[in-house]
């Protein structure tokens, strides 16, 4: 996906609030933005948008002098996670398709991105709203035809928080015969998942295989992947790509079939995918 | 007033904003936007925030081919100001001290000021609204200290729509014995007034002298301003300086005494005069 308008002043906006997670000096936070203007400036408005987002977001980092401003919002999700992880393991055990509920599972683990303009969960309220979204269901539904596909899956998870509820749908897919590779970022960036909380959560455990995107890119930056990375998703059954920055990265190569599973926050990505902002997507690209 | 943190987003978002209005051509917008980055890039995040703004806009404005890309924006406002007039016009003739009742007409004025981010007016409500701010008054209210101040009055104008209003306080400093001057833009920039709205609303016979600012610059930049202008604001027995840019730019120069009448409308403002978002302002600074 290529920069639209809108991610221009959203970007910059996202560089003032993590300046502002990192720092309460206002002359510091000027000059990490004046770096991520510069980034830009040094960048191109008409390529990839996760390639601009990670060469602002990495300038930014550099110039607060700090490798992961989102620490205390991460743990804030990853809290929040576990204490709705039972009400939705219970939904998915007494589920008629587990597959299904545990898909919903992981796009509603997809709401808690923090740190996106314009985009606000009311987690006090959330317990309603797991139980409204299940009513709802997907806005675009495809788990179906991804069902006949699980048997070598590459999942690229997104954020913190959102993974204990990856780890719901990844036994779901090894209840079925899957075999899974679970990726998470290199390092960190934004409110993405690391190694770390794999083994925080036991992940290593619930998947067959554990790899990293090698860097701190936001998505997948190919040139930065290794290779047995690389490998991997040219060999998957099916790669499964959470949230919006691996669904900019991906759909930018030729790695098929790939699962979009999203909670769609922005307008630009909704355009792109063909859905509206706020839907609950499970989108099959062969 | 310097950049703050706050504006370096909020000036992309009013650029992305001027380029919709433009035209409908996403990548005409992008390019506009880039165009704005790169004059970030060539000027400096630590100087006035005003010559920033200037700078931005000139840059977007080439790019998009388009020397009013607020033109449809600001034919609204000044119907919508023509409208309400004369609920405003009967309140300040049914008023105790009329001088005080048109310095807030003028600053309700301030109200139309269509394209800054996050402050929206709903105009269906106006006429409720208008009987509200005159319950309410002044937050800071220096009116009293500005009466004796009011014999060679340069009166710095700031949006369209707006200046019908301004004529109203015009009116009653000439009542009062004052002789006006009366400054507006040189030439279109965002939704500030220039000398056609001037003759639109008939102030050139309100005022007793009308100047413009020598350029398009948000606010009034020094280096672009006609001798003629610097030594009215020289010679000036009070400067009234309507809206934010001007208080922005004013607020770096040595001219006093500056009465800032303004609604204010964003943090690093509000911070910078002591006052809060929302807040009703006629402040002398002596």
């Amino acid at each position: 996906m290529k920069v639209s308008p809108e991610c221009v002043p959203c970007l910059i906006s996202r560089v003032l609030y993590e300046a502002k997670l990192s720092t309460t000096d206002a002359h510091t936070q000027l000059k990490a933005e004046e770096a991520a203007v510069r980034a830009m400036c040094n960048g191109s408005l008409e390529g990839p948008i996760a390639l601009l987002s990670t060469a602002v977001h990495r300038a930014a980092y550099r110039v607060l002098g700090d490798d992961d401003p989102y620490r205390g919002v991460k743990q804030l999700a990853n809290e929040t996670a576990m204490r709705l992880l039972p009400t939705v393991q219970s939904i998915i055990k007494s589920s008629g398709d587990k597959f299904h509920s545990a898909v919903i599972a992981a796009i509603i683990g997809n709401t808690f991105d923090f740190g996106v303009m314009g985009f606000e969960v009311v987690v006090n309220d959330f317990e309603k709203e797991v139980a409204a979204i299940y009513r709802h269901g997907l806005d675009i539904d495809d788990t179906r035809a991804m069902k006949p596909l699980l048997s070598n899956v590459v999942y690229v998870a997104d954020n913190v928080g959102e993974i204990v509820y990856d780890g719901l749908l990844i036994e779901q897919i090894r209840d079925l015969g899957g075999h899974v590779t679970l990726v998470v970022r290199g390092a960190p960036i934004l409110t993405d998942a690391t190694v770390e909380d794999v083994w925080n959560f036991g992940l290593d455990k619930v998947a067959n295989r554990v790899m990293t995107t090698g860097s701190n890119a936001v998505g997948i930056k190919l040139d930065e992947v290794p290779a047995d990375l690389k490998q991997a998703l040219s060999d998957a059954s099916l790669i499964v790509a959470k949230g919006m920055a691996n669904f900019e990265m991906l759909s930018e190569y030729e790695f098929r079939p790939v699962a979009y599973l999203m909670r769609v926050k922005c307008k630009p990505v909704a355009d792109a995918i063909g859905a509206r902002v706020g839907d609950f997507i499970a989108q099959l690209v062969r």
